[in-house]
């Protein structure tokens, strides 16, 4: 683990990132130790950076994560797949909630990469409808920003791991996103998802998939009675790929899905991507 | 600055109040060196860990917090008044947002007291009407949780240190509070606070206020076209006090108010407690 360039273990108590969730977070699939879609990532961060007010040098930062990466190969490349995670917290300083620079500490850690992607990707998975409701709120929507107790207690829910995610709707009703994915549903055979401008994180795998479908997908709202009559539903962020929903936990009963083939076609895109990523 | 009764100053990088900001705290003001409504500060705190799902060893806490205050003495007492700050952070561990624990740590740190309360108590202050909308989410409000980066970007708005508050609407353009306070206006000669069912912190010098005051005030919602038309308006917390606003920026404008005996009897009330803190 790195803080600025230097390996830590630890933060200062009096950093923003900790005392009010003042900052930003990627995480990144090293995939044969090489980050995938490092750019998308980077743009993302960066538009975070814009809308909390914070300053990121991106030169710098780019190249604490090559040092960083190759400072740790002896621990990524023995396994194909591993999970870089940044960090960007305001440093301390201001007057309560005001803040007083708009300088961030970088934070790099490496973790391990899921151990049940491909199973869930070629089997499907159970996920489960989600009773908390996420708030609206435009200023914070899209970016990936580390206020995540929404996502926390929605995670809560589901009883045990047999359930692999949660899906989360806002408060009229409309379905956003899983707790830790985008959620793509085909519905009278077009392939929609969510927009993102009220709240939910616009996901990396979201925006290439979207690029990658083109005017096969469409950016629509859809409230969950219309979810319950999709062909397919599946889940997708950045680390897991794709995943199919083959069974929504509802309150009290449960509905299947198929896995169809937008979410084939979705995961040998990925797959491309990986077999390609320099 | 203690972390789970050791001094420290760090925290851990996987500590999941820096990943998520899962977790809460409380900022208690020190009056000659002992703390001012401890019972409140603690209740409010074991009310925000139910709500979590966190569990705390309250015996514990308030065994740490007399040794820390104890042995910061020869620190806190020179001064009149300091500020003990209590965080709750959920242990890392988990599957991402899904927690695996309901532990805690616990971190205490020491802070000066602001310098311009008694100032501001007396001659009131400037407070600006911030255009962020908070977002309405009735599973986080009124608890003093760390996800703070709507307080963040709402104390952004104002340009310059004279103002000493901001004023938060929620989306309907109700008023909630201060972003650091709660906040009192006295419309049609009754005396009235927003309800904080679905934003806002539920503060102690509100609850105090609210006790104190009895039959003669109201927790009722009121947009800000009504806050205009008040007699009078103050904002409070534990810390500060209560302070008299005396002048509200608007877009292009400003609107001006008399101090009130509301806020003044607010003030007494917070001085006879002070006096007689044990």
């Amino acid at each position: 683990m790195w803080v600025n360039g230097q390996a830590a273990t630890q933060l200062s108590l009096l950093d923003r990132g900790l005392a009010y969730g003042d900052g930003l977070f990627e995480t990144i699939l090293l995939q044969q130790g090489k980050p995938v879609w490092l750019d998308a990532h980077l743009g993302r961060l960066q538009n975070g950076c814009d809308r909390l007010g914070l300053h990121i040098d991106r030169m710098l930062l780019q190249g604490e994560i090559t040092a960083f990466l190759e400072q740790n190969q002896h621990l990524i490349l023995p396994k194909s797949q591993a999970v870089l995670k940044i960090m960007l917290t305001r440093q301390s300083g201001g007057r309560g909630y005001r803040a007083a620079t708009r300088l961030c500490n970088r934070i790099l850690t490496l973790h391990p990469a899921p151990s049940d992607s491909a199973h869930n990707a070629t089997h499907g998975i159970k996920a489960f409808l989600c009773q908390f409701r996420l708030a609206q709120q435009p200023k914070l929507a899209g970016i990936k920003h580390l206020n995540r107790l929404e996502q926390v207690l929605a995670s809560q829910e589901w009883p045990d791991d047999s359930y692999q995610e949660g899906v989360v709707l806002d408060r009229a009703d409309y379905v956003i996103e899983g707790t830790r994915t985008n959620l793509f549903a085909v519905i009278n055979q077009q392939l929609l998802t969510p927009g993102l401008d009220q709240c939910g994180v616009n996901g990396i795998m979201r925006q290439q998939l979207l690029q990658h479908f083109g005017k096969q997908a469409k950016v629509q709202a859809f409230d969950y009675h219309a979810m319950l009559e999709a062909d397919e539903i599946f889940v997708c962020n950045s680390i897991v790929g794709v995943w199919p929903v083959v069974s929504l936990r509802l309150v009290a009963t449960h509905q299947e899905f198929a896995i169809g083939p937008y979410a084939r076609q979705a995961q040998q895109y990925f797959q491309s991507v990986l077999d390609h990523v320099d």
